[in-house]
């Protein structure tokens, strides 16, 4: 019918490709007909013509058909979802699941395993012994019915083009491209059938998108795709200049969760967290103003609803609720001790990305898929951007296993640090709202 | 020692890549090191980004450098090859070997088979039997030195990258970057030792290069090539909106050299015969001027030295010199015919591809590798840009092997011929020349 090589030529050339075109290349690319070798020279003209919103809508449609998609119909109530581009110290969804769920919205998320610094939300989850990330579909559905709330692994095979597509554009330095950023993130999320989906896009030195003005274009690329799909989508652009939070690692940042529930969450977690949770629950019905929805949310946690919720949702996933209240016990670290810092002055910038190495290289996260992840390893941040520290004085606990590991964390800290004579004035957390 | 990944990313960033990065990419696709796909996704890459003069150079170097080269030192005198773009109805180099090799200058030319309209010219010098188009290296040079003339095909092993990156382009829809042609043309041309190297540079709607901006930016590439790589080189800008000369064939192309050696030679080819030629008598310093060398190569027509030269030529690769005195007793078209022209009218434009299709349709081209050539079938155009003709006066005569062939390629020609009211003055054939 086709002929891939005219489809490179014709994108090369900057032409529009149509409907039937780009459904010619997934699908061929997704059962081997179309070679390797064509498709990365394709997605590379992509990279420098881009593609239009239909273009980038139908490459999103084409690679959700490619596999299965969820049917979460079952479920009562609008079930919405929330997708993160990935930042250093990211542990928003545990935070805001329980609290979501708490206000009978039900929650029903598939997560990934992650690559990177930390793992991703399921493997932080396995901090609890006996927790299951692998859910039966029906137990799932049964779960998020009954409890409003379950957080499962991939079981379905979801968007395997999109699999394929980005393993190989992994390979040839294709990755940052907007509309192929946009219709990998879209075309899993519309395949896992909520019907609305929150976006947290993170825009700064420590995400994937470094200025606001690339943030933007991905997130209403996104919200674009949404409405030719019909479905609601919002974007909302955090700020990742720094690490969000104060902890990174597995068990530490559920801790640092745990402590959000409880009240006790970080400034800038909880403005993203409330920021994301009420454009949920305004998605939902279950809010009608912002103002609202903010009022719901701290009610769950002054109440200790969320607190309770998250307590319910380990239990009802095979793990103990008593290790919520005593989470420190589960922390295995063998060598734990602080970094100091070598002069006076303010925190004038934390380099997110360093952290998280620092984290990764401990095995706090996998720097490919077969690697293990050791859960107790990680860095409690304590000063941020704007804090002023004296010589001597801790800037970041190290959680390690290992004392040399321990010591290439430290360096790494260190250097991710720079401080000033002056307060730096640290960037608001959410920037934008995209619906 | 390099990444493939981070030379991908550097040159899709714009960056220009050293030496050593250059060559590892070239050793490394050669060896199989690096994956087809991470080629195809650079060469997209260097598509849109271009590549400076001394990446283009590198990459020649590193291409050229990849296998075997020739070593023409045996041969005295100064050794000038000659190489073009590629068009149809172009048998310069018939017409000019033995022209130059009768003024004594040395004519040592490996030359390719050809796909697409026509064969290449050793397929073309197959048309007398016997001819021998793989000489062993020690006849081939002692050829040129009694009778400074050899022409056969590549026996040796150069620039084997350049084959496998050429067929990696021909099948990701990227051919058309001028430092990939550029470097693709010289890579092999360096590996050939010659001494010299006169380029003629097609431009035209039946050329590559469609346009005078983009041949004059090739032509420029591959003399800049030669000024790093000390080799003299120089390139000749030609007409190629319509066919060259007036037959598109093998056999009939062989006719029409011979009949060119005669002094009978069509205005356009003897045009883009004698620039060439006068060319390479400067660089091998047989003429210090192009009057000079224009009045020498008139000479070897006039005396028929040329022809003679010819005949001398063809018997010593295997042929039988009588032939070339009857050369149309070897031409064995079953089904002879004109084609006419449907009405009175200037002809306008002859759409010199679409001639060359009809011939290569009738068996006279190879449209993949493996295929045979028939040597004998063809055409010949009676009516050129510029010239009047009455309706059912003959514009072309079709050689073909098979009927239902002869009207394909009829149907061809008559679409190609476009006419007018008035007279079309043809562009100059010869538009500039560059060293």
């Amino acid at each position: 019918m086709f002929r891939m090589y005219d489809l490179i030529e014709k994108k090369k050339n900057g032409e529009e490709l149509t409907k039937e075109e780009i459904e010619f290349i997934v699908q061929g690319y997704t059962d081997g007909s179309i070679y390797d070798y064509q498709m990365s020279a394709f997605l590379m003209a992509v990279y420098f013509q881009g593609m239009t919103k239909q273009e980038t809508f139908e490459l999103t449609m084409a690679m959700e058909a490619s596999g299965d998609t969820l049917d979460l119909s079952e479920i009562k109530g609008v079930k919405v979802d929330k997708h993160s581009t990935g930042g250093v110290g990211d542990k928003t969804t545990l935070v805001l699941a329980p609290m979501i769920a708490a206000l009978d919205v039900p929650v029903a998320k598939m997560s990934g395993r992650g690559l990177g610094h930390t793992g991703g939300t399921i493997d932080k989850l396995e901090a609890f012994p006996g927790f299951l990330t692998s859910l039966p579909e029906e137990t799932f559905i049964q779960n998020v019915n009954e409890h409003k709330i379950a957080v499962a692994g991939q079981t379905k095979n979801l968007a395997p083009a999109d699999k394929k597509i980005y393993a190989l554009r992994d390979a040839t330095a294709c990755v940052n491209s907007i509309p192929l950023i946009a219709s990998s993130i879209m075309s899993k999320k519309l395949a896992s059938g909520a019907d609305g989906i929150c976006l947290d896009v993170k825009v700064g030195s420590g995400a994937f998108m470094k200025n606001e003005a690339d943030a933007q274009c991905l997130a209403k690329t996104m919200v674009d795709i949404g409405a030719f799909a019909n479905k609601k989508v919002v974007a909302v652009l955090t700020n990742m200049d720094e690490p969000l939070g104060n902890a990174v690692g597995n068990t530490l940042e559920v801790m640092e969760a745990i402590d959000s529930l409880k009240g006790n969450g970080p400034k800038d977690l909880m403005e993203v967290v409330f920021a994301l949770g009420s454009q949920m629950l305004l998605m939902a019905g279950r809010a009608s103003s912002e103002e609202e929805a903010n009022k719901l949310l701290q009610s769950t946690i002054d109440s200790g609803a969320a607190y309770d919720k998250f307590k319910e949702f380990v239990k009802i996933q095979g793990g103990n609720s008593e290790d919520v209240d005593h989470m420190e016990s589960l922390l295995s670290a063998k060598v734990v001790s602080d970094v100091v810092a070598l002069k006076d002055g303010y925190v004038a910038k934390i380099e997110a990305e360093q952290i998280g190495h620092a984290s990764m290289i401990m095995g706090g996260g996998r720097a490919s898929k077969e690697d293990d992840i050791d859960l107790s390893v990680g860095i409690i941040l304590r000063k941020k951007v704007g804090d002023f520290v004296k010589a001597n004085e801790p800037i970041a606990t190290v959680y390690a296993n290992d004392s040399s590991l321990w010591e290439k964390a430290k360096e790494e800290i260190l250097d991710s640090y720079q401080f000033s004579d002056t307060k730096t004035q640290g960037k608001p957390m959410v920037i934008k709202t995209i619906k």
